[in-house]
């Protein structure tokens, strides 16, 4: 977050212009909200986008559907259609993440806060569920989220877990690792159970050599954080394997959110609580 | 058991005597069932019990709504009644077990298939839901049971983790260990915390020593069991916490089902699911 997006925040909030998700997206859809999500709309859906060309979305979409663990879809779009069903009334894939990126081939050749002028009628659009939903319920039960404690970003590993493939998309699983007391761990999974739509229960716990993690503390994508010697480390399927095996496949063409300039909904997180 | 026990047992089973909770309990009046209940009427709740004179249950009743993870409640009887409500229509506390253990200030007076020679009118029993239930619903989900699939007692250890005192009545929790890999394990802690009624979701995962166990080969109750290098142990709360509780106190007066001799209900285990 630049020290201008961070003002912008600062500002908007106090202006209680960002208390809900639909103020999100209308502050990103009228450009003057240019600040990564988290803390915005409190206890409103954030969503990882993927905006795919016809032909590549529908193996993407059987992608997701045979691991829907890493990749629980929130909402798909037809074809062309700029809406979402069911996650906002007026919801504008082109218009209403702060931050977009462009790919061609495989290659960043844009980053964005409006796509519509790289908008096309063979576009399909995927909104994929996020952590922030079930961190939100594991902090509301008093459990500390120590990536959130310690102000950096979750850490994520590749792991020898392998996806199921669909058309030209395959690859590594990819994890985020919360460190918790054997009690929080046993919490944290009954808590996360119930939230499948944004990546349900834990994959692994405990031994990271299991899953093919050499070394906690390196990271692939995020920060390491502090493991204690009485906790567990327990591991999620994250929302960076659908953008890295699409990344993998480098497809024609693409565009996805920025990190951390997440997609805002409608729906409140209690929604996806099943049971 | 005995060969003479097993013999009755597999003659039983032959004549199909002894396909639910009720059938078991009429042969175990009649005297002609005098084995183990393990493996009987597949699908009934077993219990634990418990009778104690109506001073002394007041202070466990207490101690049980204090703990309900070690000590969860099935039933508890009126002073003096042989009847406990809600787990079988006819059942008679005073013959339905296959052996009981009479005590006398903390002292083993007398192992008996019947206890009407013993009985007062100031008895109140208790019915503590036991590990068979959760433990047909993980193998009924394909999770192996160790001591189960090794043929020996679950392995119980005594812990750091001290229950909260009622009266007389106050020590230290004992758990059981099942060895599970990881994601059997995350399984396990979803399934069994369907069964609040029957222990509930575990109470420590991982390391053994953080609840002070200093040899997981070397259990206090029961038999160890082989722990894989990739198995993290998983420890529930354990019926024979009351148990060791009810004996340290050293009543003036107690009767109690010997190990393995459980009493056998008309509820079934899929009615104790909570979700």
């Amino acid at each position: 977050m630049t020290h201008t997006a961070s003002a912008t925040h600062r500002v908007a909030i106090e202006d209680d212009h960002l208390a809900d998700g639909r103020a999100v997206r209308l502050q990103a859809r009228s450009g003057r909200l240019q600040s990564p999500t988290a803390g915005l709309a409190r206890g409103f859906v954030q969503a990882n986008l993927a905006i795919l060309p016809k032909g590549l979305a529908d193996d993407f979409l059987r992608f997701c559907q045979r691991n829907p663990k890493p990749c629980p879809l929130l909402a798909v779009s037809d074809p062309g259609d700029v809406r979402l069903p069911g996650l906002g009334e007026d919801l504008d894939v082109r218009t209403d993440v702060p931050l977009y990126r462009v790919w061609k081939n495989g290659e960043l050749v844009d980053e964005a806060s409006d796509v519509r002028a790289h908008w096309r009628d063979d576009l399909v659009s995927f909104a994929i569920g996020c952590s922030f939903s079930f961190e939100e319920a594991l902090m509301a039960e008093g459990i500390e989220v120590r990536h959130v404690a310690q102000g950096v970003n979750v850490p994520m590993y590749r792991t020898s877990i392998a996806t199921r493939a669909a058309g030209p998309f395959s690859g590594p699983m990819v994890v985020s690792m919360r460190p918790l007391k054997a009690v929080d761990a046993i919490r944290a999974i009954q808590i996360t159970s119930r939230y499948p739509a944004v990546h349900g229960a834990p994959v692994h716990i405990g031994d990271p050599a299991l899953i093919g993690i050499a070394d906690l503390s390196r990271p692939n994508y995020g920060d390491a954080v502090r493991v204690g010697a009485d906790e567990i480390p327990v591991f999620w399927a994250c929302g960076v394997t659908p953008q890295s095996v699409v990344a993998a496949s480098r497809p024609e063409f693409c565009i996805t959110h920025a990190p951390g300039y997440m997609l805002v909904t409608d729906l409140e997180n209690h929604h996806l609580s099943v049971i």
